[in-house]
């Protein structure tokens, strides 16, 4: 395949390539999180920290690999190489994004929401994400304009958003994804907690700025969060700076917006990768008064309000 | 079946018939999820919230007439009973009692991790615990002296916990489960607030008796939680109140504790359904110091020593 312009029709040929590549990565981290999980019985020299880096690393050659021979003159960008620093300025060209564990805290302790989390990115914007959990089965996928869809234990590709896309009226009415993330330092951790405690506290008994959300989740992984907004299952994820499954948000209605000060666009570019954090909120139904994406903007808005005191790294 | 005397033949033959409930109770939930998930969009008179009221109803009718048919001698306490004053005190008989749908915040949202919950207490003690997600067809399933297991996907019987228990040295390694829940005043709020700042925190960055937990995460449902905990994905989840799954826990290993004051036994009684609230801790590996108990109460007094100021409601 050239690599100069890429058609829809290239584009479906590199999905279908790519979803075999993100079933072999699964079928290794299983693997890896056997050899963690037992690791702590037997007389071995690794410890499950080595082994970790180890499948970290075996994850990306072969993901690496495999696209690498399928598409020499697509570039590649890993894990590894997300370090300020050491990435190469992103081009043209198509180029490969790949996170080969997302969720590595879970998958130390065998908590099932780990990913293989592989993106392509054309002329500086994402076309292509692709998101296989092997330990629920769960494979998300989309390309730019023909859709996001879930594949889930053996099913026919199922459309996101699941259901149609509900109306919801204010962030009282949502359910939200955070996480507590790897930054523990006090200044962070007071932030973080205060922005959790406003956007869970009932405004009606004392909490001052409350919003009461229906509630707050923690899976642990950023791609397996964004993943379920654009199923619906959770209304607002953030903050979240994965390139990779961008499409997949995008393709089922999600609106993707950058931090307090960024507009609210629904443009991901190359900045993803210089680490800018996104929030990212389901597709809202049209109401009688306002269109989804205004409904999507203002929520966006009021959630800013609420954790003003809050940047994230 | 005589009430008088239930032996473990007997007890084996009803977790057979409440397996094959909890798949039919699965099967209304989903399709109770499908009209949830579909009402804002269509012009019903019936919103999210009278449906979840109309499925959880439905779904303890249909298993409290599946288990009288087969058990008309075994006494029955469903969720709706559970508020104190409306429920009749427990006697010696084996009395079903039953969470048809535990995480009904999610089950409105079309978050994934919802499922309906069977306990079998007799002779005021938990015998049998069975707990089904349709969603992710995960099917966790205990009797006393049995053991606990997990069919997922069509598996065979896989033993809990899924790996060897490892050992666990500090808080500082673990895996947390937490939840919101749904008292939102401002004295829970900030109770809980601080509590998961400290076991967050880092005290080498300032967080002044941070336990640095590995994370935090939080399911929504308090009964898959422990089914985690069973399993060996998270560490400690705390604190929780459901009697229905506390074999399943204790089968797998783990140690089940009341509250601050309460007494660091392994014991689950009637108190359970008079809202006592517990910690529960994995299985953990002996180590050269300590046996795998003396670890399970030496980190759940330190989590206490944490979170000192947070009495669970």
């Amino acid at each position: 395949m050239a690599s100069k312009e890429l058609s829809t029709n290239d584009l479906q040929e590199v999905l279908t390539f790519t979803l075999t590549v993100a079933k072999s990565a699964g079928n290794l981290i299983l693997e890896g999180s056997k050899a963690i999980l037992t690791s702590g019985n037997v007389d071995e020299k690794k410890n499950s920290v080595d082994l970790v880096t180890e499948y970290d690393v075996r994850v990306e050659e072969l993901v690496k690999g495999e696209l690498n021979k399928q598409y020499p003159t697509f570039q590649f960008i890993g894990e590894e190489s997300y370090a300020a620093g050491s990435r190469p300025p992103l081009s043209e060209e198509p180029t490969f994004c790949v996170d080969p564990i997302d969720g590595t805290t879970n998958f130390v302790h065998g908590f099932p929401h780990v990913c293989v989390s592989i993106g392509l990115i054309y002329k500086k914007s994402p076309v292509l994400g692709v998101i296989y959990n092997p330990f629920l089965d769960q494979l998300y996928y989309a390309t730019k304009g023909r859709g996001a869809f879930l594949v889930q234990r053996g099913s026919e590709p199922l459309k996101l958003p699941l259901s149609n896309p509900r109306p919801l009226p204010s962030l009282s009415q949502a359910l939200l994804g955070i996480e507590w993330g790897s930054d523990r330092s006090a200044s962070m951790i007071q932030a973080k907690g205060e922005a959790f405690k406003l956007l869970a506290g009932n405004p009606r008994e004392g909490v001052e700025g409350g919003r009461m959300a229906h509630s707050l989740r923690s899976l642990g992984s950023a791609a397996l969060n964004y993943a379920m907004v654009a199923q619906g299952g959770l209304d607002i994820y953030w903050p979240w700076d994965i390139c990779a499954g961008a499409v997949i948000a995008q393709e089922a209605g999600c609106l993707v917006a950058g931090s307090h000060s960024s507009p609210l666009d629904n443009h991901v570019g190359e900045e993803v990768l210089n680490g800018r954090k996104y929030i990212v909120i389901r597709a809202i139904g049209d109401s009688a008064t306002e269109s989804g994406v205004e409904a999507q903007k203002r929520l966006i808005k009021d959630f800013y309000e609420t954790v003003t005191d809050f940047e994230p790294m």
